[in-house]
């Protein structure tokens, strides 16, 4: 997504050569108008697929989920990190954080992932893929049905990619980058 | 607002005299439609306010934020509760929570709030008020303004609202829930 590539090139900021700073617009402050143009492109990507929810993570999973969401005209679930006193029933999976070298619980409530769901799965990045994994088996506990991937940016230099498709699922990215180099960001 | 009221009558859930559940549209599943209406909302009630920034706190508020930014047509900001470890200089400050009965941290990236931005806060529960007063603080230690204060439900009963009134915030409800008894649900 050609908008979205220019966003990551005019305000993002390469550290190092694993990460990619982008929280002037898409992880910390958001533009809502890029947030809702990508929820639109997944749509289109999408298209011909039959979808009736969204699945995402809180926290940076929440605004791109919504602005898919809306684009679909399906609800938004977004998996909890902590499970909320208020809920009874509820499927949950361990997901390990490279980046907090931890594992983080994901839960979602039983009334909100069906049998009969058609689920997107929705992400701002995809780095290691662990993430998206669990989301996956919340999905399968509850016996519904993934039917695609979509994330933002995915770093394709890291194995989270090619660990999505390997286990069978369509992944969208709206931006690959496969490099971070000397302060360089290189799309594919 | 009269559609949320609906919801709430339809789809929430009143547990004891203190808690209403809303989680089937607004904070866990979320209907995209009234998620996207209640930011126009917000956007019809500030109507001739100078607003360049709306500001919330992960993760619930998220949502009703990118809604209310995408009516404003500016920018969300959402104060995170931990430091990522990328962000080198941040506003910081703690909140309680009554729900967990223990203080949280919630900071923005100074990048994000200057001395010049008009700031509205979002938030979709109004129960104690902690989380907007944070929000709040952390606006004035960037030498910004807040210029009000936009809610989707506030728990009227709880002393929120009149601490927020006090302190000279204008506050919008879309809607305020001034008691829950036996299960029902009582609108201002």
């Amino acid at each position: 997504m050609e908008l979205l590539k220019e966003y990551i090139l005019n305000n993002g900021k390469a550290i190092g050569s694993k990460i990619l700073k982008v929280d002037s617009f898409l992880n910390h402050q958001i533009d809502p108008v890029l947030m809702m143009k990508m929820g639109e492109e997944f749509k289109k990507r999408f298209q011909g697929v039959e979808i009736n929810k969204i699945l995402t993570v809180e926290a940076s999973g929440i605004a791109i989920g919504l602005a898919a969401a809306y684009a679909f005209n399906v609800p938004l679930v977004f998996a909890k990190k902590k499970v909320p006193s208020t809920m009874a029933e509820f499927y949950t999976t361990k997901v390990f954080s490279f980046t907090k070298n931890k594992d983080y619980t994901i839960c979602v409530g039983k009334d909100f992932l069906e049998p009969h769901d058609k689920v997107l799965i929705i992400d701002d990045f995809l780095a290691m893929g662990n993430a998206v994994l669990g989301l996956k088996e919340l999905v399968e506990q509850a016996g519904a049905e993934v039917m695609g991937v979509g994330i933002a940016v995915t770093k394709g230099f890291q194995g989270g990619e090619k660990l999505l498709l390997n286990s069978g699922l369509r992944v969208e990215s709206l931006a690959v980058v496969d490099s971070l180099e000397n302060g360089e960001i290189n799309f594919r």
